[in-house]
């Protein structure tokens, strides 16, 4: 069974999304990003830069999100909170992505979502924090917030949407096929590795 | 940097252990399982099958471990529970065997005990349940316990055991710089990517 569908969830600043690209690239495949959340933003009216942020930060009981549930789209989001329409949304594009053909997915719970397909491989990325804290401050700049605060809040909030659509914990081996220590190995490494794994299963 | 020294931690059923001795022989490097628990009994005059036990699976809070604390080996045990003794010297044991050379090194807290050291791999194996059952009762037999309960139960004890002395969560990705899914990429493909990781370090 060839894998032709990668999911790649990753740990803020582990370099992650860079690998996803990278193994696209190498592959030949398509590459949703940015591109699901226009996918994502043509389907539901959201704004991308809306979807981009509670796509994968959503909170789990913001009072909020559902303060304008019915009110100027009644009936569309049947009484769910504006978080729980957009994962609903996000997750029938990710379905439709993984239908259309080759592809390389990068977070949104997309392993959960297409945990069945067997053509699909898991990958998680991963680094310690003092890796991500330079990596963060290199790529992004330095903000008023610490580099290790960014990390924290920027994964808390991906455990918590995690936790929330899937009920399972975020960074768990057994949640991915392989789960990659990118500071350690190295980012090439991790590209080199992937590439092995994915073209030998299209060979059998 | 080349990975001279290689721990494996495991799933109970995955395989982990399998892989473990096929990369040790592959790349030539010393295999420490039973042989570890043969050290620690050296040191500690505990009975093997006792070591074996407890070593990966010792009861954080068990009254009777205390109970024969001092009785027998007065001072040796210093007060500690026979746990944290056991711990305490299987420790000692796997800090020793890494400075000795070229190893693999599977389960008892290896990882987080060598997480120092910058030329060691940590790798941790799992496979879904179904995989593992089927494999266990393939290679062990059926038993009362059903194949569900006996998985279970062992990760449990060896979860409990590994959050007791090293105060993280067992099988959480950041402990480890690879995890690999043994039932879906198959145990000949986890040496094979294992081998060449290790070979790329040691080229370097």
């Amino acid at each position: 069974m060839g894998y032709r569908i990668i999911t790649v969830s990753r740990q803020f600043g582990s370099g992650g999304r860079s690998v996803a690209r990278a193994i696209a690239e190498r592959l030949g495949y398509a590459y949703y990003d940015k591109e699901l959340v226009k996918a994502v933003a043509l389907e539901t009216g959201f704004a991308p830069e809306y979807i981009e942020e509670k796509g994968e930060y959503a909170p789990s009981n913001s009072r909020l999100s559902y303060a304008f549930t019915g009110s100027g789209m009644p009936g569309v989001m049947n009484g769910m909170s504006a978080a729980d329409y957009l994962y609903t949304m996000q997750r029938r594009v990710i379905l439709d992505l993984a239908d259309r053909g080759d592809c390389v997915i990068v977070g949104r719970c997309a392993d959960h979502i297409l945990k069945d397909r067997p053509d699909t491989l898991h990958v998680f990325i991963h680094a310690d924090d003092a890796y991500r804290c330079q990596r963060i401050v290199r790529l992004y700049g330095e903000t008023e917030k610490s580099p290790q605060k960014r990390l924290d809040d920027k994964d808390g909030r991906r455990a918590a949407n995690y936790k929330h659509f899937t009920g399972e914990d975020w960074g768990m081996s057994r949640n991915y096929d392989l789960s990659l220590n990118s500071g350690k190995l190295g980012e090439a490494a991790c590209v080199t590795v992937l590439e092995s794994i994915v073209k030998a299963s299209l060979e059998q």
